[in-house]
């Protein structure tokens, strides 16, 4: 996202992890989504600096949301990655949360700690908005920039606001939420129902083996039903 | 099925209940699938008497195949309609199934019953293939015609003739499935896939409904995934 920011605006990439920073300084992405010539050739700020927040105007925090092994969410990277944006933020700022959260996460558990640290009011000072980054690690054909993207504000203007600012760069489209909790909502069951699916024919390969039935022809006969 | 059949080839269609075969007469379709009109207007004869079954090349099965209270399937239907097809089928002749059957139900129950009714070889005096039934009860829209067709055959040349058969009145093409199990199973998970993911909706919106979120909103936003 920040590369394809960095097309249109002045764009900081902040992450706690000076390793990070420095290998992406170098060109080198760990999660192997952009390449090393794309970004050398970046104007990307890389920095490790907290300080660096004040100067943006739109903060989009795109932490993990891992679950532990009780299945909770494990909120401390977003809270986390909240206090330190609450810490730095300006006023006017808006932040926008990218992580896959409950619906109620950001309105309900991030508002109040951005206004804890920043001292500012929500609303008045500051606003919030939601935007689901929806890429299918591994998935090469569907591109960032080739998703349409959900955006949603606190209030109707923030919702334009920020449909115009990704739309600026995400050629497939825009679709605006009637608000944060339902983007919220629709980023969660999206993995859930994702997750569901494979696990169902992840279930029915190992029935097929049993049964010498090859899961990928059956595959491709079920694919042609246009609900499949 | 029958209907569109009728309009390239004689169309026998057998019932065991007097009163659907009369209702068809009168042109009421008590399904709601076909208007009056087309009934009252196509060649099909109706009829209750299973001796018309031998006048028929190709008989296809679409019985229903439920599942009791314990969800076991309950074949008494698709056994009672093989015993009576076994019974009148000449030799020549192609038995093909339509019926939702687990994989291997086809070729492992129907086909030995059919030899004993018959006293016919299969494969040499008779084969059989299967070809799903895909259309989602009520829609409107994906009507029989426009719903690509799995076909599979006992054997190749059976595939290719079920391929022919079915691709003569099924504008949106045919899928050759490479056997009988295949097909059966890709039948068999179209159902489950579409039964766990309503089941999903379903719970999800209960939960949406206590948390004041709007269910069609939140599927509204998530549609926009294209694998959602």
């Amino acid at each position: 996202m920040a590369v394809l920011f960095d097309t249109k605006f002045n764009v900081v990439d902040f992450d706690i992890n000076p390793a990070r920073i420095k290998e992406l300084k170098q060109g080198f992405d760990r999660t192997k989504k952009v390449e090393k010539e794309k970004l050398l050739n970046c104007q990307i700020e890389f920095t490790d600096n907290p300080e660096k927040l004040k100067e943006a105007k739109v903060i989009i925090i795109t932490v993990p949301t891992p679950v532990d092994k009780h299945n909770i969410p494990d909120l401390r990277p977003i809270i986390s990655a909240t206090k330190t944006v609450g810490k730095y933020m300006k006023k006017g700022s808006i932040v926008v949360y990218e992580s896959t959260v409950y619906p109620g996460l950001t309105e309900e558990e991030c508002v109040p700690i951005l206004q804890q640290e920043s001292g500012l009011k929500w609303k008045e000072d500051f606003n919030v908005g939601y935007s689901p980054e929806r890429v299918n690690p591994g998935d090469k054909n569907h591109t960032i920039d080739k998703i349409i993207k959900v955006v949603a504000g606190d209030t109707p203007e923030i919702t334009e606001f920020l449909a115009q600012l990704y739309g600026s760069v995400i050629t497939a489209g825009i679709h605006r939420a009637p608000n944060i909790k339902t983007a919220e909502a629709a980023k969660v069951i999206e993995n859930t129902q994702r997750d569901l699916n494979i696990a169902l024919m992840n279930e029915l390969s190992i029935i097929f083996n049993k049964m010498g039935i090859d899961t990928k022809e059956v595959l491709e006969a079920a694919g042609t039903k246009w609900n499949f």
